[in-house]
């Protein structure tokens, strides 16, 4: 057991109920491995924890929000045998990881390129595996295929951007505020759709959608899909109910799929991430890719944090550093 | 070219807008094959074609309905290796098979098992090689998997439990009718559901859900699917849009996915074709499945069988005589 320091939601509503308290935390099991954290990415389901709208699974603690961490191992139970104390690492966890320290599987763990700080690699796990998921494994985005991108300026956004411009496919992306469409360019979104009227529609059949929004845009993308195309839905800014053109799902003979990373069983995570540490982490090493950071803050201004995201402002990740 | 006798559409309207008159047929081309057909099974799509609410694909007659046959071989292509006239052939078109001769390509025409009459022949294309696509290509049903179908007792529900049955997937169907639910027992049907209120989501969730009603039924299906469920919407019978919870979407990881047959490219059906003849012909052979069918009629009982199926009171297929 060790004492930690760690963010707690301390009743559900504002920023304000958010507190750095010290907390008690058990020591590995035999096959877990305890991290100083040294820095944990935002995501929106931090704020709707917060909210009280997204409880953690049960197998997690419930009042620690932070699903991704990067850091250094620092001891590791009696049957890991991939990690040592020092390595640089970071990853994907179910709840917690707003603390100076995280209890993981060993298998969920992948390794820091040398050429990334910890800091910034802390905006790696959620985006960049989150949108390596829906593109490929859920949307089976192949080369000179056109994907659209909702939201396109955010964590995922920009992630999915250069993952699906790595993979040469067209890339397309949404956003309302437009000096975010011309910084993607950067990550190489090739064709910006500036959204002021709900619509996004005119020219182009997408193969693949990737939709984070839902809601509205949730209608709208089946006339945007062409036929055969994949949507994927993985978040709801814009609303949790819509009424859809069923006959278009079947005339385009659309796939629609739905997709959480949080609440996955553990052999899931496990082979995500062993497929993500092969397929991507070298395009990281290779610096064909990176994590896209709006602010780093210290751990201690975590209302500010929330405050922002929550106010839409930002641009890739914010990151919090203990 | 030939002449050759047709149902056709006069103008849009009831069933007494059917007629039939002498039309001519080309000759077949070099991969082209004349069939004389015997009988020709109903669908739904005739009837929606008739109301002018599902215009036939450009490639094929616009006035002669008709999505499936079977018959004889009359004559062949200069380039057709693989029949004879004479042999014993059913298959899907995209329309045009209510009428004594079709012309198809020698790749999207099927053998008749010994076994079965051309007549009931006629009732197997558009409701197995439909129910096998959706159940095994689309949701990939497997054995041990519960499947839920609506509308149990139509002619592709009686084609699904019996190809769900024979992959020993635990076979559960939807009627608003009690009798039909009875009758599907015999063909393989382990739970029946009998729907009296839309609800049909009390107790199980499906792990594939094979939906020809979209409508109310489409929000429903959300309820009832399980965890990582596949649902198929094939038939809209219910209605063509519907308010979907699409945070169930998400926290499920549902595959919803449309389909329609008749608009495929060729290359798409004849790929379907050949994977059918493989797969599922032989069970017929076996007697281990077989058509459905509520009557034979002959074809000059068009008008009669139209309003039959309008009336929603058969049990499995029309067929049509010649």
């Amino acid at each position: 057991m060790i004492e930690a320091q760690a963010v707690r939601i301390t009743e559900y509503g504002g920023p304000n109920v958010l507190s750095i308290q010290t907390v008690h935390m058990q020591d590995p099991g035999p096959n877990e491995v305890r991290i100083h954290v040294v820095a944990a990415g935002l995501n929106r389901a931090d704020i709707l924890q917060r909210r009280g709208l997204y409880p953690a699974p049960s197998s997690v603690v419930q009042d620690i929000p932070g699903l991704e961490y990067a850091g250094t191992v620092m001891d590791i139970g009696s049957h890991v045998s991939r990690w040592q104390p020092g390595d640089r690492v970071m990853g994907i966890v179910g709840g917690g990881s707003m603390a100076t320290h995280v209890l993981v599987h060993e298998q969920e763990v992948l390794p820091v390129p040398d050429t990334i700080s910890l800091e910034a690699a802390s905006a790696i796990p959620e985006a960049f595996i989150t949108a390596y998921d829906a593109l490929f494994h859920q949307a089976s985005l192949r080369a000179n295929e056109s994907v659209l991108i909702h939201a396109v300026g955010s964590g995922i956004g920009t992630a999915a951007t250069q993952l699906a411009n790595a993979t040469e496919a067209i890339v397309y992306g949404t956003s309302r505020t437009r000096s975010k469409l011309e910084r993607c360019k950067e990550f190489g979104l090739q064709h910006p759709i500036h959204v002021t009227d709900g619509t996004f529609s005119e020219n182009v059949a997408f193969d693949v959608i990737l939709d984070l929004v839902g809601g509205s845009y949730a209608r709208e993308n089946f006339r945007a899909i062409a036929q055969k195309g994949r949507i994927v839905t993985i978040g709801l800014l814009g609303g949790t109910k819509e009424s859809i053109p069923i006959q278009v799902l079947m005339q385009k003979r659309v796939i629609w799929r739905g997709s959480v990373l949080r609440s996955r069983p553990l052999e899931e995570k496990i082979e995500l991430i062993q497929s993500f540490e092969s397929q991507i982490i070298p395009l990281f090493q290779q610096g064909r890719i990176r994590p896209v950071v709006d602010q780093f803050l210290p751990m201690q201004n975590i209302r500010e944090a929330h405050a922002s995201m929550e106010g839409n402002s930002t641009f890739g990740k914010l990151v919090l550093c203990w």
